[in-house]
């Protein structure tokens, strides 16, 4: 069976999908597209070479009933309402992060779909579907290193340009770290806080950098998390998880390792979609097949977009105040703590 | 366009790229199969759930005017009738090692193929998709390490059953590294010798482990090839290229760091399958994709075929005589000679 | 010239310079010895064969004429009075940490030691001997990295008997972070906040294990000292410098690589003692050849020994308060500025 | 008790173990020299600040009844006449590759030293006492990887001037690995034959670089050593050993990790000296030790020294005629088969 794919938000990211469904994945077909400028949505038809209708919105390409699922990939603002209306008409939905840009709107969400008895919403968290962070979750899972204690990370861009301001590097770039600790872990935050080390001589004025943001969960773990976006050197993400009988660490990226001009080198990327692509692609392709063979997703759901939306609102107040601020999470609904199974 | 395909063997290695093809790839469609046990391509047909005929043998699977290539994973003996049916169709082909099971074998492909004027085979090298191999490829081509001059390389197995004998160390093992050498440099075989140290206990009596291979190419590149299948530690491929400037060296497979127990550790993988998924994945991508997007394959040719079986026959006679044995190869016709790009 | 060297304090610490002074280095000879226990000052010259005096106390050792200088290896509260002896005496003194068990009383020393119109004193901090130390200061001071941002190091012991409690964290374990880190970055501590994650259960009622101390420095460095001496693995020092244009990290400890049962792996020690060797032999080393030389010890000052002490208080202070804390260090004197060159 | 010292030869190398004596080492101490250039010998006196006679000759020197052992750092040719006559004076000899230029000459070395009836000569060959060595050594001796199968090694130069002509690739570099391997192991060589890949640009007219001998042992370990003394990038000495339960390597030489400018790097040696500074500090140490300890030196014997004149000439042998040349060895006699304690 193929999964016919409406997608709402022709930009970047909307392209990209499209072209991962069209041509590596299996199982999906894009169908309908819709954007707020109608030019992309038909450039996106004919770059693709596309079987698909042009809606004039969310609304109308939602209606379609020859649709199964929903790619969102609008601009931020725009997600809640397109979710919801996906949701309202049963309609299986794959969101780019954010979910809502508010913890209101994350609810609303989650309470909607509650109600249509089942997962419907996966959230573009891709993290969780990185070779390496699989492999780091199942050492945690398999109990290799005993409970965690600690964990240390960073997230290290090359360079940002002059639009990205202090506040993005909670919503752009911690975002993820966000979403994969707490995963990893299975663990709620409970608390954060932010150290500015000096700026580094490569950054703007409306952008502090770097930054660590320091988590506390409900179970005790310190999380140092750094984002980095100036650091000039490549773009890194580690991620170092200390536990009560020993330490587990992501990869390196594996590269070819080369000894010239007294050098043991190897490569360190450049491009986080160069270092994300398997994974982008081993996620919308559990998408498809969780949605053919389990008729739901199994990826990151609207409670983790909540939870997301949540801590990154404390993270933010945290940048401003300069306080510790709480992050004050609902009890988890039952309908969200069932086993998912991520991987193929 | 989606290519339309016809499975000629429906064994391990047959179901494997149906399974790409169906379930995981994007461009290819399994329309045909056939087997010499035809119960088995009826099982394929349904357990794969195949929108497929099923033909009594290649000669009536080959004649199907729908299907657009033949896949060729039947046993290795069969496959040279089955690619000149095809070629002489003028149906592309995907075939598994080997190309043919004899030098004289591999040049009637090599006439057919050029009688009809456009590549239109491709042989299962898979190693050359593997992106560890992509890179030293690139560091090579790219000259990072001047000219090379020697290449030490492993293949090891954890272990192998008692069908396996000494000579498959160069049919089943060696095979690949006669095909991914020359391509890494560029370069023709000339001679080898294989040398035998003692025989590790954990073989049996009909199988001489480890054995290395000492090849030297026309360029005077020494290469040194130890082939070890019951290596007992895992599945590892090793590869190392000594240049005029400097030294590169295929990648570990990236894995979890580990500090527990006073060792530092990652994890050594045991299945060559685990190993090589993503390049099975990707040269069957790349095999569809230059079909439909330049009317030609553009991996390995049935010309890289027939170097692997003048190639593998020197080895088995060095084998055999102990002695330093010739590599003879006819030379390269032109239209070989062209550039292949490999990479999407 | 042989150093003519008189220790104070023939413990375990004592007894393993003497043994490196007579067996393994060059250029010293132990004349002299006391301890608080008599025997055990009689012992140690009966173990290592020394032809020494043992001398009833301090007061009397530093009398001895023929002495050049004084090893202070004693219990911690009898540094100060032994450590003013010397250099009322004008004698050389090698004191092992700490200098004095309060900032007063380093004071008290910096002001003797200023009088006195040159170094006489080198407290016992070996780190900055250690070789992956040293090319770490080598790539700061080579500017490989820029200028310092952040410092991430960590400091972990297989474990701890019950007798260390949590304050020994600072006073027995940082201590050498706090020594080492701002002669690596060449810059003061401002303030010092502690966390505690969740106690491993290795740990027992009056320890905090695992800690991690957040210092701040004038020049906006932030660091972050991880201090986790139950962690079961190894003993393990880690030190990354995060600078402005890169990273450098401490090497890990030379290792022979084994591969086996599906492992990649080297070892991490477990002893500190292995670790530091080639520290404290260098330090000694270099000690004695400054003395000959320079006529001045060229490593760690008395200066280091006060900030170690006003630092150390802090940490405690944070321990207790949970509080961030000033650490308020009086300006460097001239005397204490100008260059060492601690490398032969 | 210092044992007091002669040195035969005060050419550079004769120079670094007087300074090694002299100012690094314990319990040694230079009291006689003698050099074909006198003048040089009264310059190390002077250079050193020695308490030592300066003799006219050899013969001389081991006739002064206060020296206790002698150190033969002349010229090669001249090396077994200075064994000889410190052995027949019943002295202990540290003395320099190698032994004697000859197997026969070697061989009434041995003589000599039975006759003496304890051993007496220490031949210097430092890579036994390399920290990575050892640590090999120690791995196969736990049995951590079965009985060795394979050996590959290599031996890099960054570079090498005119005067090194092809066979030195024997004499001066493989003559470690010669010494190392059959230590490291336990085995005795049969056989070695020599490939010469196509010559590096980087080399001269009389050297043929780099030149691969493949050495077999009475055991059946194939061993592959690699020579390559204008490899550009460094002086690297590589050294992995295959086994029947897993594989063991050499670590890389401990040296900070940097991440800049898109690569992860660390620094590789280009200076010998640098590379074995500590394995010659622990050679000698462990020669004075064992003097003194035990009344004979625990490291290479003079049958060491025979087994690499023999095993050199073979190769020397292989190197001209191209062919796989025996190397016959007598068998070891008792003498030297005991067991050695080389590490403190």
């Amino acid at each position: 069976m193929t999964i016919k794919i409406g997608v709402i938000g022709t930009g970047a990211i909307g392209r990209e999908h499209i072209d991962r469904i069209e041509n590596i994945l299996s199982g999906g077909e894009v169908k309908a597209v819709t954007d707020v400028n109608q030019e992309s949505a038909y450039k996106a038809v004919k770059d693709y070479n596309l079987d698909a209708t042009v809606y004039p919105d969310d609304v109308a390409l939602v209606g379609d009933p020859n649709i199964d699922a929903v790619f969102v990939t609008s601009w931020g603002p725009a997600h809640e309402q397109s979710v919801l209306l996906a949701i309202e008409a049963g309609k299986y939905v794959f969101c780019e992060k954010p979910l809502a840009t508010s913890a209101e709107g994350c609810m609303r969400i989650v309470d909607a779909e509650q109600k249509q008895g089942k997962r419907l919403v996966q959230v573009g968290f891709m993290r969780r579907y990185d070779e390496g962070y699989v492999q780091l979750k199942e050492a945690l899972d398999n109990n290799e290193i005993g409970d965690p204690l600690m964990i240390h990370c960073s997230h290290r861009n090359p360079g940002v340009d002059e639009n990205y301001k202090t506040n993005m590097a909670v919503t752009e770039t911690l975002i993820h770290e966000i979403d994969a600790l707490h995963w990893l872990i299975d663990d709620n935050y409970e608390s954060v806080r932010v150290d500015f080390p000096r700026k580094t001589k490569h950054s703007h004025a409306e952008l502090q950098d770097p930054q660590v943001f320091t988590l506390k969960t409900q179970g005790g773990v310190l999380i140092h998390a750094e984002v980095f976006v100036n650091c000039k050197y490549g773009y890194d993400i580690q991620c170092e998880v200390m536990g009560e009988e020993g330490i587990a660490k992501l990869p390196e990226v594996a590269s070819v390792v080369v000894r010239k001009e007294s050098k043991l080198s190897s490569n360190i990327l450049n491009d986080w979609k160069i270092r994300f692509m398997d994974a982008y692609n081993k996620e919308l392709q559990n998408f498809l097949d969780s949605v053919e063979k389990y008729g739901e997703p199994q990826g990151p759901t609207s409670w983790d977009g909540y939870i997301a939306a949540v801590t990154a609102d404390a993270c933010l107040q945290a940048q401003e105040t300069g306080e510790e601020v709480d992050i004050k999470l609902q009890d988890t609904p039952d309908f969200y703590k069932k086993q998912v199974a991520v991987r193929n």
